[in-house]
């Protein structure tokens, strides 16, 4: 065990875009698990869109504050446990923040069985998995034969919603920045058509794209792309709200999308926030329908793994910028 | 019966307010039924500020165009019946548009039950009291001890979805223009609170009248009041939007509430478009519960009846300002 823990603190919450000078490393002694704590190694920290979410004040849960050594969940390994719940060598998920140790209340870890590749943990089996899982199923309830359209779907999220949809016998549309990213969601994970919202107005490409509308549109951007789907979806479809990255990496949007709420009346859409916790009740049964679509074939994984602690402020920086396909982490 | 039939054209489609100049009066020959038609005789014209949106464009139903009879839901005896269904006498519901007669098909008109006072079918047992109890009821689910805030309070549907809210044991807050309509809300009707939005910023009146959040927020206006209750909901709470008033009467607004959809994710809301008719399955049950409310006392009637077809259009224009209190409707 190495004598220090590195650690990356929030210097400063950014104004406007993120940026490296927000972060700085630091060394500290490695801490002494307290009455009902656990000692972690961290092994592969979890890069989303919503850590930079946390820096602009509380949302589902409390913002990260300067000075503080930078949030954000990880699969992490029990070194040392002061809760019966835990024992050494226990891997678990948690917030441990972007360091090589931690110590964690064991009420806010979950265990979590030791698969191969570990790294599974964060993308499929992950939040990003549950999260496409609970947020499509669930909250979107799409019927075979509808159209589905995802936002920043070669993303984490995005990819495996694009894949559980097809699955469902659904037309699916996906919506990303680039003509690679957009050939790769076509060619490699089977939808339908992809937009690439950086070289044409997405507003009419869905049109062409969905020529019979969209029922359930999985948004993870909000903003201009939020405005262009409401008028093309149909009576009584549903837009499962998981995420506005477009409104992260900056000021606060002045404004909210046009339409809002004339077309949810028109339309008598259900448009739903979650979180993938919201469904902790229906957790077993999402894990063993993920495992066995990933066994079947049915569900590529794509995984981006950075190394080194030291490179998790510009792996956070450079998701936001859209620089990765499928799930990024950082392997410590 | 009279010789002529009086109808009120549209004559131009608003740019901005809605003026008397955009409507005229003219007279046509009382028209002939088809087969499958049902000569009428209209008794009760709905007011609604749902006759603007109609200007707009296509909503639930096809745009009212200019050089047209203005459309609009009315309460109307059959004279003359030319489809099996309707016999002379039976009163009906159905879209007559503004005029003295009407010939509609038949599969258009609602029978209505010969109730007293007649205008009744038009307030708590016509579109008003079924929308406010459905979209109430059904979308916004409130539940005992939870705070539902209802904007246009004191309108026909808004004072409706208040004194229900009431009955089911909720805290109520309206939001309406004015002191008299406030003091009405809740020294007549039961209202817990009431915020005249014209005096006072409504963000911060929230704060206040609704010091546990807003689980259940009953929109009729949209615009800054959606906007001013958004960050006032809490964690899973509702959104019922029934319309959109604020952005009838004028050109289009630009933008949508800001919050949307970001604090829909972090609140995990459920924001829902109806219309009555959604429901109509369990209209039986809802005019049950809507009669039994009003023979208790739990339901007051208010009604706003202007007399003369000729009087239509100022109607509608002083409804779109905020003039009546409960139901607006027009005795041809």
């Amino acid at each position: 065990m190495s004598q220090t823990n590195r650690q990356i603190l929030l210097v400063e919450k950014p104004t406007g875009k993120l940026l490296p000078k927000n972060f700085k490393m630091a060394e500290a002694t490695i801490p002494e698990p307290k009455d009902g704590e656990v000692l972690l190694r961290v092994l592969y920290i979890s890069l989303d869109a919503a850590n930079r979410a946390w820096m602009q004040g509380a949302t589902y849960r409390a913002a990260v504050e300067a000075n503080t050594v930078m949030a954000g969940g990880a699969i992490a390994e029990v070194i040392k446990s002061n809760d019966p719940g835990f024992a050494a060598g226990d891997l678990v998920f948690g917030d441990t923040g972007w360091q090589d140790y931690a110590a964690v209340r064991a009420k806010n870890l979950v265990k979590v069985p030791r698969i191969e590749p570990i790294t599974n943990l964060l993308s499929v089996y992950g939040v990003a998995g549950l999260t496409a899982y609970f947020g499509l199923l669930n909250v979107g309830k799409p019927k075979a034969g509808e159209t589905v359209v995802v936002s920043a779907a070669a993303g984490s999220v995005g990819s495996f919603v694009g894949q559980i949809a097809k699955i469902k016998g659904c037309r699916v549309v996906g919506i990303a920045g680039g003509k690679e990213k957009c050939d790769w969601l076509v060619s490699e994970l089977g939808f339908d058509a992809a937009i690439d919202y950086k070289s044409q107005p997405v507003f009419k490409a869905l049109k062409a794209a969905a020529p019979n509308g969209i029922d359930v549109y999985f948004d993870n951007v909000g903003g201009d792309i939020f405005e262009a789907c409401l008028p093309n979806m149909n009576q009584h479809g549903r837009i499962s709200c998981c995420g506005a990255v477009s409104a992260y990496d900056g000021a606060p949007p002045a404004h909210g999308p046009r339409g809002v709420p004339g077309l949810i009346v028109v339309k008598r859409l259900t448009v739903q926030g979650f979180i993938f916790t919201d469904f902790n009740d229906q957790r077993d049964a999402a894990m063993a329908d993920l495992q066995s679509w990933v066994k079947a074939g049915k569900i590529k994984v794509q995984e981006d793994i950075i190394s080194g602690l030291e490179n998790t402020p510009k792996a956070l920086i450079g998701l936001l910028a859209g620089e990765n396909r499928g799930k990024r982490m950082v392997k410590v």
